[in-house]
């Protein structure tokens, strides 16, 4: 995977803002290395024996055959666990809250862009707490920063959940997740944080003497969100006309295209296009308390080609405004503009004064972005069924098709298995308080069994 | 290498400015992958051969031996070449203005913290464009680009040059370079910029149909600075205390320690500590200009230490001023700040007006960042020698001893070799205009045959 300017340029968006607010959670960027020592992946065995079948693994390097393999990480779990040791030794050492920034290898048969990548770039949250129930506070705390980033920054609705022990984090004692709703009615698994328990800490010996004086390993987490979040963006948003992007993580909000026949016209619109640029540029959108700084994206687009083209690129990119910029606008002081997505933040092309729009830019646009999460939040409630009989459940999730569905589960992994081998549909997630219908007593959908709750059910990337 | 939260901060500081002025000048973020396949290394003679012996080799992959290894890159000019090749078909297309942060292997024996590392984190530019003067602007416009960061950013005076036919990158036609001095009178190579010609464009088959109809083979630059910088730093400021940092790159810049003895003191003190924290968190030192915002960093330190032990430890960890907050000071309304190092922006303790430090804390912080240039510059200067005979040049680096000496030579690789193997003394670069002693013609130091300008010789890390 090669990832290109205009969708990295979406990284570094969700990169600023998620940093943001792991920094405000008390956390702090470190780095691990790249290549981890082999036998450190065997020393938890859950964890080996779920990430072992993807491995890269380098037995060679400065031109001789090396005593040792590294294997490049897949997660950094272990040589975490490796300096967590080295780090620890007291009460006073903890919380240890740390985060990294980085790429990782899994070893994929069958990939699919920004979803499902041999290498993708990811951010992964390590933290040590001397007691299980802080661990699980800084557990469910993730959970919910990446639930608001993906409501209020990629306009990506999510339902929060717990997996199952099938499906849970290799070497966690829990794992929990947001589910995303995909526009073809599969779900896609948007991030995870994990409850790892005190399983790392003994198996890299990482101890710390208590308040009380008494030696005990740490209770550790983890948890993850990658590139896939791009993924995601993609299919939650995007229609006939290509990419649709919120504005808080497009990688440029207006495009001005101007138009003009004649040479003699051509200064002059230029000229109204770089004002009216420089103008927009200056407007910060930065959210409220932000410390980082977000002004405008504008491109004049001035490249050779046929107008109608232009539009059609710039609609395929996704860009929230465009404005056609021409000699007859200026003449009446205004501007034609078009939204990306016709919603109650404007539609069809609008012919509005220069100044009243240059000044009513910010608004628009936090509107356009309030829209987009409503549009998805429309598309997630009417996609939401609950399925009683294992009839129903066959022909709903016949041939491709998919929803997201609330269904009684006797909680066995057997049935799990039989459930996802006969239809494809997984358990997406045991749903947290609040998600999902309301907690009532069934009947298992595949054995009839009794089940306390309905879980979500879905196809998946 | 790990690198803790302390020197990572360090490293986002200076990623944040450095991609400013990327985008400043033109270049988009992108990412290509991690693994090249061994056959694209091969492609460029000079290339492979001096990559080779450094190589680390992914062998088996997915629980199989792979038909064709790959490397991890130790550089991307080949699988930046391979993508061009389809990304590039017209000069409509260039000039293609492309930047990456990311992590390299190259295998080393001999390591050093930051300077010499496996694995290491660095940005590399790659550009294309139509003519060979327009990529030589390009290669000069980026190594300004990091000298004016070294300068203005890190403090740290640099030297730019030409590196010789030895010593430039495998497979440039020439490679560009800023060479910093060490306090130990050692050069460090900070940073390159290199014009690859039509080197890598001819082993990729990169070529553009020009505006005259013509195929021609693009050309090629590629420049790059690393986490080396972060060692630079450490030796070009620190002293007996431990490091010294500039602010534009502190992870903090104000550290409060609060001193009470009795506890009804404490709830005061502390009150206060929090009243002039907040006060300076507000305190924006971004860049004239800059679309990133640059808040103070403000640390109370109240854990349960002796006053002593923590100015111990940071001014370890080189925060630029400390303040010393009791109750007599409150009384008095002052604050009694340090910097961390004796300058015209303050020395030893001083006793200042609570609010009158506030207001002045910005303009005190900026003449500190200047007043740790003019020191390095001023370490600069006092180096440089010129010298004129084999016997002081023997002399001059005997042992360990290295200054930055400026001599003649020859201009051939055989009488750079020779002096390597006597004195372990290298040709750091042939000085651009402007840099160092004016050029005027003399004889080569080892062979006394005519050279036309003195050259920068040190021992080096």
């Amino acid at each position: 995977m090669v990832i290109k300017p205009h969708g990295y340029a979406i990284w570094e968006k969700i990169q600023r803002d998620l940093d943001a607010r792991f920094k405000n959670t008390g956390h702090k960027n470190a780095y691990f290395p790249l290549l981890v020592p082999q036998s450190f992946l065997t020393k938890e065995a859950e964890h080996v024996e779920g990430f072992a079948p993807e491995l890269a693994v380098v037995t060679h390097a400065g031109g001789a055959k090396l005593e040792e393999p590294y294997v490049i990480r897949p997660t950094s779990e272990t040589i975490v666990g490796h300096f967590f040791s080295k780090w620890i030794s007291s009460y006073r050492d903890l919380p240890l809250l740390i985060n990294q920034w980085a790429n990782v290898v899994r070893w994929e048969l069958r990939t699919r862009m920004f979803l499902r990548t041999t290498e993708f770039l990811w951010q992964e949250g390590h933290t040590a707490h001397a007691s299980h129930s802080e661990a699980r506070v800084e557990v469910l705390k993730m959970l919910d920063v990446y639930s608001d980033f993906c409501e209020q920054v990629l306009a990506m609705p999510v339902v929060r959940g717990i997996k199952t022990q099938t499906e849970k984090f290799a070497g966690a004692v829990e794992s929990y997740c947001i589910e995303a709703l995909m526009q073809d009615g599969k779900a896609l698994q948007a991030g995870t944080s994990h409850d790892l328990g005190q399983n790392f800490g003994k198996a890299f010996d990482v101890t710390f003497d208590s308040a009380d004086g008494e030696v005990d390993y740490v209770w550790q987490t983890s948890w993850g969100v990658s590139t896939r979040l791009i993924g995601g963006l993609i299919m939650t948003h995007s229609d006939d006309g290509g990419l649709v992007l919120p504005p808080r993580v497009a990688p440029v909000h207006i495009v001005i295209v101007p138009i003009f026949r004649k040479d003699d016209e051509k200064e002059r619109v230029m000229a109204a296009a770089h004002r009216i640029k420089d103008a927009l540029a200056e407007v910060d959108i930065s959210p409220a308390k932000a410390r980082y700084r977000d002004f405008l994206e504008v491109v004049i687009d001035d490249r050779d080609m046929k107008p109608g083209a232009k539009y059609y690129d710039w609609e395929q990119k996704g860009v929230p405004v465009r404005i056609e910029l021409g000699p007859r606008d200026l003449d009446k002081g205004q501007v034609c503009a078009k939204m990306r997505v016709a919603t109650a933040a404007g539609s069809g092309k609008e012919f509005i004064p220069e100044q009243e729009f240059i000044s009513g830019v910010r608004d628009r646009l936090l509107k356009y972005q309030d829209e987009l999460l409503r549009l998805a939040r429309e598309r997630l409630d009417s996609s939401q069924v609950e399925i009683d009989t294992w009839q129903d459940f066959e022909r709903h999730f016949e041939g491709d098709a998919s929803t997201f569905a609330w269904c009684h589960w006797d909680g066995t992994a057997e049935t799990e298995a039989a459930i996802k081998e006969k239809t494809k549909v997984t358990i997406r997630c045991i749903p947290l308080d609040g998600q999902g219908p309301a907690p009532e007593p069934g009947l298992c959908i595949f054995t009839g069994k009794p089940s306390s709750r309905r879980v979500l059910m879905a196809k998946s990337y």
